[in-house]
């Protein structure tokens, strides 16, 4: 099989278990324990009695979301690119912004301790890059990312899997204000639990990328919709890359749907302020149970307790039914991620733990 | 701006043009003029009453899918890869099998007129490639592709835009052998429409990926479902590329109407047989219109006329509400392709030619 000489070998990213036991609590990929607005309900009806319309191609330019996010965000259409979750959106940022042509770009830059996606496409796509160690206390230390030395940078805010957020003023933005000269990704995919977002940056400086989701605080994982703001010079080279990989990535349920969810302010925040309420209860809880618990400003707690090695807590939870995630990473090992569920799951969570402890 | 240097410039494929017109004859993107089976608006209804399902992620390995098309096609499942649409399924194929690493690697051949996306993705990946001529008749010469010289080959199956088939036996399966130490790509888009296929040869030849999709003779391009076949190895690559650029490709609704749109065979055969029907029907009309028409096996003619310039009757069929494909490539920029649609349009698109020639 000499063919495989010109096979491009990787590493791939390993997702969250979706294990197939029946009544579990499933507490390990940050899903929302809430299901998406009423009103994607709707949009499904709807579109089941024109059924007939899945013959016709999606509009390649994604049209109705872009509208529909435009008006929602008060954010130009050109400023926006849409696609098959944010792993889509950063996938096509990274395949376009890092395209390094000679030895004198400086690396790629992100956190030793951040999203897991962002080692493996920076080597899918040969990348050079460079992880910068966080502090022992988790937290980033933006200073390191402003010595105007970087290639491209990414910083998740709030991290994960830490949940730690930085402020945008005095640090993200201070990030982006010395990197002129190489992109800057915020990835936002959980900002809407926290308090801090770059959007109002994206016409100050046009090295600015910001992506979210509707994966998380818009209870549509299952949907795979992710956007990306920026200023439109970016966005039309991200539209040229991706109309050379897949013109058509968002279909015609995904359009609809992500259209629907945005209709609904109320159920959001309702979900959302549900979810944060639900946090700040629970980081008192792991507390208590004598765990160190990150700042937390996502829909998930990052725990280590003192006594309890994290591998056995997690056995001992998965026996019982709950699932949650652990990474091997050394500097990480001890700890725990657990996504916010609703009240009841997250007390059967603690019923659990006083029994492990 | 300068983190313009590092940007990756590319010239991306154009897709068919979806105009914004009122009540138009759409025959320019192939789509199928037929809805989807029933059983796919059952399948909407169903996914409509558990809509909450949707804040979960899909299956990142597909498997509803992946086990519908295992049953529904014969063959095992770890020989079956899935995408969104066939575009997405290709890409991931040109990523992971033309990774040439030096410049002992032959280079990557395809037909100069076949689809144009092939040559978009090889510039987009940086694959050295070579187009090897078509006939004069717009046949493809298979011997051309059986030097043993190339880095990989890409075949479509009918080709397209000339809708020509190349028979199985004596020509494809004379490239897959001559060619045991690269991967041939297979591309079936139109298959359902033709007399051949390659499926049966995956258990023989272990370099070839047979690629199919949902968006012609499935009547469901709104869904963005596409997928390969080949031996589990090649499958196992593929995979590990597509883990490292997005787990979660296949959103839930692309999983469950896919599964359902297989359960109706009946109705696959009629509306397929339907559209050959039509097809041949219009061959004979455009014949004795004086039109030149390649023997297409699949859901578009490929027409060209003696008198009157391709380009001439390409604005006035617009002007007439009739939209159909032209290609701005100087050996076929005096053809237009022209979607088979239902007897009805294809009889006011004749109507509409005697007024124009």
């Amino acid at each position: 099989m000499s063919w495989e000489k010109n096979v491009r070998k990787v590493v791939p990213y390993v997702p969250g278990e979706q294990p197939k036991m029946n009544k579990i609590i499933k507490l390990n990929t940050n899903e929302n324990p809430y299901p998406p607005a009423p009103g994607v309900q709707e949009a499904m009806k709807a579109l089941t009695k024109t059924f007939g319309t899945l013959r016709l191609y999606p509009s390649p330019t994604c049209d109705m979301l872009i509208d529909a996010l435009s008006e929602y965000y008060g954010i130009d259409k050109d400023k926006i690119f849409v696609g098959v979750g944010s792993d889509d959106v950063l996938d096509t940022a990274f395949l376009t912004f890092f395209d390094f042509k000679d030895k004198q770009s400086g690396n790629l830059l992100f956190p030793d301790i951040t999203y897991s996606f962002y080692d493996v496409w920076a080597s899918l796509y040969r990348i050079p890059y460079e992880t910068v160690p966080v502090n022992d206390d988790l937290t980033i230390n933006y200073r390191d990312f402003c010595k105007g030395n970087a290639g491209g940078i990414v910083i998740a805010n709030p991290n994960a899997p830490t949940g730690i957020e930085l402020p945008v003023k005095g640090a993200i933005e201070e990030i982006i204000k010395s990197n002129p000269d190489c992109v800057v990704i915020v990835d936002e995919a959980y900002a809407d639990f926290g308090d801090e977002t770059a959007l109002s940056l994206i016409d100050r400086y046009d090295n600015l990328l910001v992506v979210r989701t509707y994966s998380k605080s818009r209870s549509m994982a299952g949907m795979r919709i992710g956007m990306a703001f920026g200023n439109p010079k970016l966005i039309k080279y991200m539209n040229d890359v991706k109309f050379s990989v897949n013109s058509y990535t968002m279909n015609i349920p995904a359009l609809c749907y992500g259209v629907a969810s945005l209709h609904d302010e109320e159920y959001f925040r309702t979900t959302v302020g549900k979810i944060v309420a639900t946090r700040e209860r629970s980081k008192e809880k792991f507390r208590k149970l004598g765990f160190s618990v990150t700042d937390s400003k996502t829909n998930f707690l990052f725990v280590s307790h003192p006594l309890k090695p994290a591998t056995e807590i997690f056995a001992a939870l998965r026996e019982r039914g709950i699932i949650v995630r652990h990474f091997n990473n050394k500097r990480i090992d001890n700890y725990l991620r657990i996504t916010i569920g609703t009240d009841a799951e997250m007390d059967e969570l603690f019923a659990a733990l006083e029994e492990i402890l």
